[in-house]
């Protein structure tokens, strides 16, 4: 009661899958007295590219443009623009990161892999030597929460799905000292029965209820990797 | 000699690093006598976002759009996007994909997963069960020429570069039936001297004289795994 919840949501459609895992995540977690915050990218036709338009104003180095360098500078004189400064604030006052989207080629969505590329920016997410368990983003919890097209088996078949976790849990979230829940995965959510999806849909309104008694996962190799 | 390479890249700045390994492979595979295409994503001012503009006229199911559904039924009655075909087209045509970008989180930029979201739909890129090595795209060989921001010791102290490889490498090209070269990775450019710049210029333009000897790496776990 009275934690702070972002989502950042990654599908076109309201009445797909994800948008009653969406749906349920922001029923539950109110009922619960948390306060949620919906970051729904597509409705807000969130800009994925990373260029120079997300300076407000003269660059640093106008010779030769460096984004990495550019923003890190803008954010220390206030100088992003506008949806930048907007979705850290929402960021910063998160207390639990939800990142619901349906798995694309072994990844997020272009959509939110562009959130993330513009959002956490050097100076806000991270710094020189402040990475991983001393990132500037520490005392915050975050949740992968996707849909896959293929069944559990499938990505069994070749590796574990696990291993197409290290980049988003521990390339990003851990990088920047968000400590990481267990993901939530719906497998195929579009070639079981109706019955089964409500099956899923019911086992994620479980999990929420109990969500902050989780303990997060050891973000190392070990967790991915065996 | 005769060979067609397509080189997607994903670089703002045409004086980077990117940019000048990106230089270096036009000409040095153009020297061969091989036909090079680039697509520059940036330049091209590239749609990462997959959305129902992607479909030109009708949908196949307008009461809940589902993009994947969707664009497969377009890509069979030839109704994708125009941008869409003309990248298609690009990859068909090639027998050497090159993606040239920085690393992003440990992964490809927003632009370029855009790309990959976008151009690689289902009947185009691989089928219902024609995945892995019965992929659409087989007898085409990829290459992943990437810079980092951090030195070779900051990515091995928590696990291994190759364990970021595996949704691109494994996840994307493989899962078409695309054979994978050894990555070329230029570890942190901007952190090291003009004179380590040049070498691992030298380096590039080297491994390229002699890219079409290479022997694809076996894409299975035990590669990036051990």
């Amino acid at each position: 009661p009275g934690k702070k919840v972002l989502i950042v949501y990654a599908h076109q459609e309201p009445k797909s899958f994800n948008g009653s895992l969406l749906k349920i995540a922001v029923e539950e977690l109110t009922k619960q007295g948390c306060s949620v915050t919906v970051s729904d990218l597509y409705a807000m036709q969130f800009e994925p590219r990373a260029t120079r338009n997300d300076i407000v104003g003269p660059l640093h180095n106008s010779e030769a443009f460096n984004y990495g360098v550019e923003t890190w500078e803008a954010y220390k004189r206030g100088h992003l623009s506008k949806d930048l400064v907007e979705e850290q604030k929402k960021v910063q006052e998160a207390d639990l990161l939800i990142f619901q989207f349906p798995l694309f080629w072994f990844n997020m969505p272009a959509i939110l892999k562009g959130w993330v590329d513009r959002v956490l920016v050097q100076g806000f997410a991270y710094d020189l030597s402040k990475i991983y368990d001393g990132g500037l983003l520490q005392d915050k919890l975050s949740l992968f929460s996707f849909t896959t097209g293929g069944s559990k088996e499938k990505y069994a078949i070749r590796g574990d799905i696990r291993y197409l976790l290290w980049p988003m849990q521990h390339g990003i979230m851990h990088f920047c000292g968000v400590r990481v829940l267990e993901p939530h995965i719906c497998y195929a959510p579009e070639n079981v029965s109706e019955e089964k999806r409500k099956e899923m849909l019911a086992a994620w309104t479980q999990r929420l209820k109990t969500l902050w008694k989780e303990e997060p996962i050891d973000c190392s190799p070990e967790w991915y990797f065996k």
